[in-house]
């Protein structure tokens, strides 16, 4: 399979630069007191839509030639690759077709619709989104752009890495969550290439660790049903991501709903900053290992801060 | 009454920088958008301890002799000053009392304690409160650090504002809240010399309105109770910060209830940060006289990240 190369993150790197920010890399006395080690953390909850998928998103629209562009993108989503590719769609000046499952809370269809996009409500099942959005490509000649078992996807969203690595370069390990891979994969491929001594570990919930299981037993494994609060990893990996993750990752290391809490609370009371529970996943994991990490200089990737203000796990 | 002058404030600033962040200035263009002006938030909320407060509080006490500093200070606070007068002696290696409501909350006593002050429980009124400090600071000698009514804490609060102007010199309006008046008053007289066309006002809640009453009647009317939301603001002006308002600051306006959570909802959807109500305030008055500010480049101090999470006021 196609893996991205490092020229190619780059590449994606200055395409989407214009239409991205080069989010801050934060650290805090408070946190690094309490795992014993230096963190970094790359603050993709302050992206554009409030997560790193934009990256990736906008790498594959821009990618496009004009005629394949004017036919519009379209994908299926619960969660923030929708709203990322109707804004990137937008940057772009087409239109985007986001299947969501008819179950999706008003707020996430609201903020799909609010860039743009065309919403398409399907019944929650993987039959009924995929049935929904075959519909819609039928009919509309969209390019169909996958939330992260895509090239263009998985290159954009190296992209966070590289600027992690530009701003701290020697870094021992570095952290991202687990859901389709996409993250995880590009982050992988980045470091492994700019920075083959540090180690790339995922970070997975332990209600959701077909990950894990993949990568321990060699083969994928899908994730059939999760409850877990850390919603952007409710995914089972593609057979890309999956490859990527096995060539490139060095460790899977799941972790406890209730780690995850603490390391939420721990970021929203320490950093003053919101972040989506699956962003906490990286800490919580250093949180529940703490002596394997002690003393390293660790990069961790917050990736997003979206979130149901109305529904606090500690609440 | 000895106002700090400018100079002061810029020597406050070089004695306490080793001992602060320079917190960063941020934007939001979907705030923008909302308030139809250009916003520049100066993000007091990831200061140490929190709040703008360890400014003044650091400021004061390196400010003492050696002699001075040997007895140790004393306070009385129920909230953030308390906390930063506690780290700012840790700082000198001094030791600090801190005279507090016995309804304080476990959590409040503990992160003043955490910062190795004493804490001395007392009644919750104001007799109880000052006659708990006489006790400390003659059985002691400490110095009183009062949380606002003080040339050496309102130097130091006018630290905050100097930042800004250097990271975004011209701005028509900065706007910040006012309890006690240390953070306006230095705000006003930072930006009255270094920015003389920039408009000073003060944000405060109906609920607690007594500077803005004080203001109109030309003399100091105290603040008999408040239950408003923004608990740092439940405070009375002194005479000091009172002299510098009416000299130094344009204009104050209130704000309801309502508007100050709407405010505090739309920093932490939008801009992902944690703000307490009492640094909503500012923003709160851009939502309601959206049309007096319309296209002007506005800088707001969030004064703090300070809020117990489990007691949100959208819940």
């Amino acid at each position: 399979m196609l893996h991205p190369k490092i020229d190619d993150i780059k590449v994606a790197h200055q395409r989407i630069k214009p239409h991205i920010h080069n989010t801050p890399v934060l650290t805090s006395q408070a946190i690094n007191g309490v795992c014993g080690s230096s963190l970094f953390f790359k603050c993709e909850n302050f992206q554009k839509v409030g997560a790193f998928k934009i990256r990736g998103a906008t790498n594959a629209v821009q990618l496009l030639s004009d005629d394949e562009a004017a036919k519009g993108v379209a994908t299926h989503s619960s969660g923030n690759h929708g709203a990322a590719l109707a804004l990137a769609a937008r940057t772009r000046g087409v239109k985007a077709w986001v299947v969501m499952p008819e179950n999706s809370s008003e707020i996430k269809k609201q903020a799909v619709a609010a860039y743009g996009a065309e919403v398409i409500l399907c019944e929650s099942t993987l039959e009924g989104r995929e049935l929904a959005l075959k519909k819609v490509v039928e009919s509309t000649g969209a390019n169909f752009i996958h939330p992260f078992n895509d090239s263009r996807i998985i290159a954009g969203q190296g992209t966070a890495a590289l600027e992690l690595l530009e701003e701290i370069p020697d870094l021992d390990v570095v952290l991202a969550p687990v859901g389709g891979g996409g993250l995880i994969s590009g982050t992988a491929l980045t470091v492994s290439a700019i920075s083959p001594k540090t180690k790339v570990i995922a970070a997975e919930p332990e209600e959701a660790d077909d990950a894990y299981r993949s990568f321990q037993q060699g083969t994928l494994i899908p994730l059939t049903h999760s409850n877990t609060i850390a919603d952007g990893l409710r995914t089972s990996l593609g057979d890309l991501t999956f490859d990527i993750i096995q060539s490139h990752v060095a460790e899977i290391i799941t972790v406890s709903e209730k780690k995850i809490i603490e390391a939420m609370r721990l970021i929203w009371e320490r950093m003053k900053i919101i972040v989506e529970p699956s962003a906490a996943v990286p800490l919580a994991v250093l949180l529940t290992e703490r002596e394997i990490f002690q003393g390293l200089r660790i990069g961790l990737i917050l990736s997003g801060g979206n979130l149901d203000l109305e529904k606090l796990p500690w609440n």
